[in-house]
């Protein structure tokens, strides 16, 4: 069995489902084994550069994969773009930032491009940038997002694009964790999913085994928006965008600190980098949705996109069992 | 066509749907119209007291409808539940706050208890009470709610639930505005919805005129999360607890200003009142969900209903359809 979607057919996938392009955790590998089960993998470049889209590319050789850019971090290395396209990605994938600078270039290389969005006025800024899919980003999802959740954004970027935009696809991004959200996803109008903690959540991601132990013991009460992390790590985002994870030591110590913290940097990123490394979860940060409660098991790619889409579509059959 | 579930079973209703029982708002008018289109209304009873639970039971007079209490507020003014529970009521409804003191006279008095949760560890104190029926309130909510989103907040109370208490039923609440939201509400767990905000925008709610227009002008990115309400209101919340609101003049004049407000309540708490009263939405305040953005019109309760169980059914045989 199989969801047949606009999604499946525009980029000649089994399933409806992408890997979010997540910094280090969505590895070659990783994005190599969502594709290889059906799925669209995208790398994600993060805060890397030139070098590690050269090795993730090389360890997704000869399978179907994307990329997935900060838009605001490609705005100051511009050139990973060309990088990226030589590649011949399935899609590239532009997060958190105006889209509009890079999208002639991606779509002149004739390649799809997809938006990332947290707002409806972002998803406008999409369709002006011509991307051919649209992913509503909810504040659920782990790391880096806004404040609207996926159930109200989703209908609504979907009435906006059907409004102005008919042709151009929609993904559901934040808290789909398992075949129940993306039955839910699909009910609310998207054509498919973007997946990041769960992929995170899977034996090829490129994660410390430590956080995975950290993030199977937590349950969806544990998470919370911050930007902590950041002045630690020296990242100049964007102030609309915050960072979910797990809470901790490290968040307890340092809430309403900010400054005191950013004049301890010297120090302080010196102990969370280490702790970082050491897969200490208390010290450093485990980036996470809320969907953590959510996740059992750390299991391969291929078996938790086949379990999601059979639960889907055991819950869709039940649900519409009840109509009389 | 009607949807059956668990919740239609056990409160012997048509359709699963709940009117939230939003303050001032959700009158005994409205309760009665949403009981009398085939869910169940409960009465809001916010911060009023006695005078307001019988004047709104006579207005739903022969109608069977419920009440809802903000617990808290509940734990000032007991003797109200007795009142509550004198006239019969369908269920009774405990929102923010510590349902387990008044559990057992609800019960006692035969009447199914409603607890309406805004995280995991919320729900297990909601088994522990005894409710009926549990309401997972995601943060897209309008008016006051917690920081957790609907689509994963759901799921993973349905799997509690199913773990330690199977025959407790659960409903989704926050940014449930139609047929959309309800078959993903299904999809995701719940048994039924509750709704506010769609029922706040119909023409049977307590709502001033001009707050609907208001409300019709905005889209799902104008609401913000804030307490400054509470400040010139005199209320006294539990800090876990915001209330959603669009963004106005009178928060973004004090946002940051929490302490000056505070000081001058003697003038600003008259105009904020004086605006209420007048319907200005900029400078006191409109509570709407998220979901304002999928509000087009001012319509009866009644076709409300009958849409969002319509659409709800197209949307889920759509999506069926597209498995293969």
């Amino acid at each position: 069995m199989a969801i047949r979607t606009r999604l499946t057919e525009k980029l000649g996938l089994e399933h409806p489902i992408i890997l979010a392009p997540m910094g280090i955790a969505a590895s070659g590998k990783l994005a190599a084994a969502v594709s290889n089960a059906g799925g669209l993998g995208l790398v994600g470049i993060g805060y890397r550069g030139s070098e590690w889209i050269k090795e993730q590319s090389d360890a997704a050789a000869n399978v179907r994969v994307g990329f997935g850019f900060i838009t605001w971090r490609l705005a100051e290395q511009p050139d990973l773009l060309e990088l990226a396209l030589d590649r011949q990605p399935t899609a590239i994938c532009l997060s958190f930032g105006d889209p509009r600078p890079f999208a002639e270039q991606i779509l002149a290389a004739g390649v799809p491009l997809i938006c990332q969005v947290q707002t409806l006025a972002d998803a406008k800024a999409a369709v002006e940038a011509n991307a051919s899919i649209v992913v509503a980003q909810g504040t659920e999802a782990g790391g880096y997002g806004g404040t609207r959740s996926t159930s109200t954004l989703v209908p609504e970027v979907a009435d906006l694009l059907a409004r102005i935009s008919a042709d151009t696809l929609l993904c559901a991004a934040g808290g789909i964790a398992d075949g129940r959200g993306l039955a839910a996803a699909l009910v609310l109008g998207a054509d498919g999913v973007l997946v990041g903690s769960r992929f995170w959540a899977s034996e090829e991601a490129n994660v410390h085994p430590k956080f995975h132990q950290t993030a199977l013991a937590a349950d969806g009460d544990s998470t919370i928006r911050t930007t902590l992390m950041d002045i630690v790590r020296g990242y100049n985002w964007p102030t609309r965008y915050t960072n979910r994870a797990l809470k901790n030591s490290f968040l307890e110590t340092w809430r309403g600190r900010e400054a005191e913290l950013a004049a301890s940097v010297d120090v302080e990123t010196a102990k969370w980098n280490k702790a970082w490394d050491e897969g200490d979860g208390e010290n450093s940060n485990v980036f996470i949705s809320e969907s953590v409660g959510l996740i059992k098991a750390i299991e391969p790619a291929a078996c938790i996109i086949a379990r999601m889409i059979s639960d889907a579509e055991k819950r869709l059959a039940s649900v519409t069992a009840a109509i009389r």
